[in-house]
């Protein structure tokens, strides 16, 4: 099974929500919902390799909990018994958090990160820890796509995705910095959202300014459910607003315009990908539905002109922003930190600070920009990912290191620097392997574009290209 | 040495600015003035009880390399070669990080906070881990008042008031989330400051939405130094501008218009405190400076309305964005964990995340309304306690718990609350030990409210009540 060909119109993904009418009527279960993963991980996972850890029989326990709950008419949620998947930066009690990185092997805080605390409290099955890019930066981990085992299934939250693609599980948690939930659901067709700034309580990863936890799932409604049963119990960040909206998903909404962001990414795409995403936007004009460009729109031309070093902008905050708690990895365990890695903080540490309040000037002033863009469209549109998920076989001994190993994050800084909420649905393929089309709201406007993303998956033709 | 009574206008505070040009001509150098901080320990410590943790041979270390660079003419910063302690909530490479608490006993990350490494940067000898109350709250360490064993050196930054007021250290760092800065260094006679919200890095303690680092020291000179040579090289936290101004102290302001606000300490302070308080301000109108109350301005009416309950405000936030963390430490070591801690905890959990959303919209009420004030005067001026330094001898066995064993952080919560930069100084004394009056701004005008606090430190004639 190294090559599972995708198409968006055939492939089911592995859901909850509509588990939950049987689980009432005892027809189904958790515990057997359980069970079914097991099994699936059993099929999959010695490909996939999709998970740092797993806690089978604590997850076991967890859904008996949940079977007896329905059973008793008191469900603690409509995410009770949702078996997820954790990235392995976030901490969890009852699993290591070792973070892609070999120094942190056996790392074992014994405490839950806020938002899986949430989950538990929502009666979720917190089941495994998902495999993440070392650090939540470049590195890969050793998970594999699940529609072709050759290529990336993404980065950072690289087992989250693959996890949900391989219907190993209805949901995951994932984190973005600049590119990492959103590019590997593109990668692995899954739905996913990114959501402000602020939205989504870190717990004790607190230390960048951009970074988010976000949820990877098979369906917008359990995409959502999970992200606001977590907001509903740990709120947002110290001091920010959460995540707010309707308990379960927002019903889809059709736009009446859409902005179309090229970003740094447009001139890195190659033909047949750009015509993908072209037949897209003709399809959505054919739908009555006004795209509007940077040659359109003078607001759009200068967020367009603002964001169009958003890579490096990205990657100097988030060095600097991380280089003390990297470089003593790097002092104590050289051995067991990666090159990149090294590299990053090298980077860093030819910053000054000036240069980093620089950088936060630059990115204030595209959050400016992109507020005047507020009034021209309902939300932006943007691909995902440039392209389907590339190879990855290693580095080449004696060759210089792949600059992206993990795949290109350029579509995923924009909302990434602008604190913009993002929602990722699959409604591309191309060659058998999926492509993510992305929709993209103002600040706090993640159930909006929750709305907006549903229609399109609801009622948008796939581009297939063969 | 039980009782060392304090008088402002003889007090000689221990100061580091003043010895740079001894350095420079080697007639004195960071080693020796080491060692005379080392017998001052010698002599103090056994009652004072600053210190968690002292690391001699490292800080030796760390002054000869500095006395060579002064040798050289090559100091890094204006404070290479300062003694310097730190509280013991912040992590330390070379000492273990205790908090206070006895779950945390031995624990030892091999880290450094930001803001510490930033000091070893600029070449400050890190000399000790200063005695914190329990995880930065009220369950009170071994520390008493450098002035009367028999009284509190206020908290959490317990240690840190009281090496400098005993002259074991010429600055410290602290931490404020309530009243943990400003407070006991007016009960120990510090001049210190309590930054702007985000002005210098917290490094790895990013998990609380109004705490901050700052510094008690032995005079404004010391005071600003130590905060800028941080600030200029971790900056401030993760995406917020850091601390600005001047290389060097900034000179001082004599203010034309004061706002005084009464805040909810108005009404619990003892007839002596008032008296002493009225004094000052009357003193301050001799001189020539309007002083604006509630009564004069609605804006300032309005200000006090929003603050009425600032205690209750900041304390059910704080224990809301700590409750995931402690709750760990009272499930997994509950024997090790202050009954104070768990009533804290208790608290928070009796909140929903409906409540602490609430409660974070009366904060932005509050500051809200203080950004109105602006006008109305060039800085506000308060008592920096609602009285000297409270006595503490421990808990009477089976009575109940004291409510604020460290005494009252009444007056503090306004700059917490306000994200408001505030620097208190020592021009008042009641019976021999120290009261400070601070001075607080609007949110970075950190720099201004330590040149008009440095005017009233040099041009104001103490209040001192015998």
């Amino acid at each position: 099974m190294s090559r599972v060909p995708y198409h968006p119109s055939t492939f089911q993904a592995l859901t909850f929500h509509d588990a939950l009418p049987a689980f009432s009527e005892r027809s189904d279960t958790p515990r057997a919902y359980l069970e079914r993963c097991v099994q699936a991980i059993d099929a999959r996972e010695p490909t996939v390799q999709a998970f740092a850890h797993l806690n089978v029989e604590s997850a076991r326990q967890a859904a008996d909990e949940s079977t007896a709950r329905w059973a008793a008419g008191t469900p603690l949620s409509q995410i009770d018994g949702m078996p997820i998947g954790i990235k392995d930066l976030l901490e969890t009690r009852d699993m290591p958090t070792q973070m892609g990185c070999q120094a942190y092997q056996g790392h074992f805080p014994k405490r839950d990160n806020a938002a899986v605390r949430a989950l538990r409290e929502a009666g979720a099955v917190v089941f495994g820890k998902t495999v993440t890019a070392e650090l939540g930066n470049t590195e890969p981990g050793p998970t594999t796509n699940p529609f072709d085992a050759s290529r990336t299934p993404g980065g950072s939250s690289s087992g989250s995705a693959a996890a949900v693609a391989a219907g190993m599980l209805p949901a995951a948690i994932g984190t973005q910095v600049g590119g990492s939930i959103i590019r590997p659901a593109s990668f692995c067709g899954n739905v996913a959202l990114k959501p402000t700034k602020g939205a989504i309580n870190r717990g004790e990863r607190q230390t960048t300014s951009m970074s988010t936890h976000g949820v990877h799932a098979g369906c917008i409604e359990d995409m959502w459910s999970v992200a606001i049963e977590i907001a509903m119990r740990a709120g947002g960040d110290p001091g920010m607003p959460p995540l707010s909206g309707p308990r379960s998903a927002p019903a889809a909404s059709k736009p009446q315009r859409l902005i179309v962001i090229e970003s740094q990414g447009w001139s890195r795409i190659d033909d047949v990908t750009r015509g993908a995403f072209v037949q897209l936007l003709d399809t959505l004009g054919g739908m009555g539905i006004s795209v509007v460009s940077r040659s359109d729109d003078r607001a759009v031309e200068a967020l367009e002109q603002a964001i169009a070093e958003a890579e490096s902008l990205c990657s100097d905050i988030t060095a600097w922003e991380n280089h003390w708690s990297y470089r003593y990895l790097i002092e104590d365990d050289p051995e067991r930190v990666s090159e990149r890695m090294k590299r990053t903080v090298a980077r860093a540490e030819a910053m000054t600070n000036v240069d980093y309040q620089a950088r936060l000037a630059e990115r204030e002033v595209a959050q400016l920009c992109y507020r005047q863009t507020r009034a021209v469209g309902d939300a932006v549109v943007m691909l995902s990912s440039p392209g389907v998920a590339p190879p990855w076989s290693g580095d080449a001994p004696g060759e210089p290191l792949a600059p992206r190993p993990t795949g290109d994050a350029v579509f995923n800084y924009p909302s990434s620097l602008l604190f913009a909420p993002a929602v990722t649905v699959p409604i591309m393929a191309i060659d058998g392997l999926p492509l993510g089309v992305q929709v993209m709201g103002q600040p706090h406007q993640d159930a909006w574009v929750t709305s907006i993303a549903r229609w399109l998956a609801d009622n948008v033709t796939p581009v297939v290209v063969d």
